[in-house]
């Protein structure tokens, strides 16, 4: 991704340090910060300098190259965030090839390597559904900064450029991620307007909604799939107004285990998060993070394999 | 409406001056404003000492009252919100008693005893829809502060308190006029949670909504209608979910020279309502104030003269 003109990820690993652009602090402002223990790592993983659920597993991963013994290092890493299902999948990773005699800095870079490559090839997919001035609405953040590079649901746009495409940027409140989007399309020179998420369907109506693309967080085996709040309204709301719904995610989203979103539980998140920004206090808000997209509300999801066809 | 317990109005004539609720201080704090002459009834509605367009029509009324010559007031008056449709009407209507050789604070009491006893039977022609323990959603505020008492939206579940309502208050951003409705309910002791406005489909997804409540800024011919943006989101939502879906509005409200919702013209306001909050300014926002929902999503409009049927 371009930060001021120059190409970067949302994290490296550069002299034996892990550097990470840290995301408490954007979009007000592009600081980087250093990690050089596994201590410091999982600083930046548990206190969300770096966020995103791809992004943590490449964290993670670079944590486990750090100096100290691979088992406690392991435990620590996993402690930070006990849901995010790629931190554990990167730290078991990194603890067989380190088990197998295997270079760890040389397999941390292979793990961060075949995430990347996976966003860039759903970029690649997904660029083909972009014609000419397209204006397409996204929610939340599923870009290059929850995923090293790329994006998800911002992959196909990135790579579309040339095809000039306009977004529609949900803000995403509770939390504003919608911030962190229009970060990222300003710094790519990607024509864009951040909206209330309560104005989609306005324009939508209103046929200035060509499609939405937004990521997820799991997807079930009859393709419902959880993602950040607000995305199940988006959903309705395209298909009512006849505007393709896309769904972009890695195949690692994907989880065989639970046949539909019925079984997906919904975390409830401090009401905190929705009083801040309030200049009174109400005596009570109801806080979910996400919500469960039924199938048949999806076009089709955008993988690095290809696109899968749900509905026509 | 109850304030600290106490019945009140969102405004009132006393001792020959005009006292208002400041809806600028609240909810966080409740200020009592006081206009002594018309020039500071016309400060009060332009700077938004009171909102809400019944509740505008009926402070100008009282505006009418005070000392000075009639034309010089009603064009000092109407000139301070040109478009709140209920000012102009409300200030006509002054100019006409008067004319008639009428008592001016006669009048003014009973135009605004008119639009309160209104509500009051929009709210018993509404309660009677409300169950035991239902659970409603409501958008924007439609309620006691912005038309003297009761409310429109609001009023049928204030006067069905002791079936035990309970309330989902969208927070309806940009502007949160959500608190507002929250404040009215915590005074009036209903129920209620405050939610970010992406979680409301969630909610009527998972069954947690049984009815859903609005007001409404104009009604066409056909029954579209235009009210704060977010409200068609939320109809098509409730379709969508088989949840009943009622608008609340007085005769007045009803345009009968719109045929349709196509023919009402959507007022977009300066993107600092939407960017206000956020840590970081990007480049464009997009602030449609109101949209439009078209009739079909209606189940009925709630009146003082009774319940129209538009879609069963």
């Amino acid at each position: 991704m371009l930060v001021n003109g120059r190409e970067m990820r949302s994290l490296w690993f550069e002299d034996g340090v892990l550097k990470l652009i840290d995301q408490r602090k954007l979009p007000a402002e592009v600081e980087i910060f250093v990690a050089d223990d596994v201590e410091k790592v999982a600083y930046a993983i548990r206190e969300m300098v770096v966020r995103g659920a791809p992004a943590i597993g490449c964290a993670a991963a670079y944590g486990m190259v750090m100096d100290g013994d691979v088992a406690k290092k392991a435990m620590l890493l996993k402690s930070t965030r006990p849901t995010a299902h790629d931190l554990f999948h990167a730290v078991d990773y990194m603890v067989e090839k380190i088990g197998q005699g295997k270079d760890a800095v040389k397999a941390a870079h292979e793990y961060v390597e075949s995430i990347i490559d996976r966003c860039r090839r759903i970029g690649e997919n997904g660029r083909k559904l972009i014609k000419k001035g397209m204006r397409i609405l996204t929610h939340c953040n599923a870009g290059a900064l929850a995923t090293v590079d790329y994006g998800t649901a911002l992959a196909p746009i990135r790579m579309a450029k040339e095809m000039q495409p306009f977004v529609w940027v949900d803000e995403t409140r509770p939390r504003l991620q919608g911030l962190l989007t229009a970060w990222e399309l300003e710094q790519e020179g990607i024509e864009h307007a951040v909206i209330a998420d309560n104005a989609a369907g306005h324009f939508m109506r209103k046929g200035e909604v060509d499609m939405v693309i937004v990521g997820a967080d799991r997807i079930a085996a009859n393709y419902d799939f959880a993602n950040k709040i607000g995305t199940y309204e988006k959903a309705v709301l395209a298909k009512e107004n006849g505007i393709p719904f896309y769904v972009a995610a890695p195949i690692s989203t994907f989880d065989k285990s639970i046949r539909s979103g019925e079984e997906i539980k919904i975390e409830e998140r401090d009401m905190e998060e929705v009083l801040g920004i309030y200049p009174w206090r109400p005596k009570k808000a109801r806080n979910p993070a996400f919500d469960v997209t039924p199938a048949k509300y999806i076009t089709g999801i955008i993988t690095e394999e290809g696109i899968i066809e749900v509905n026509e």
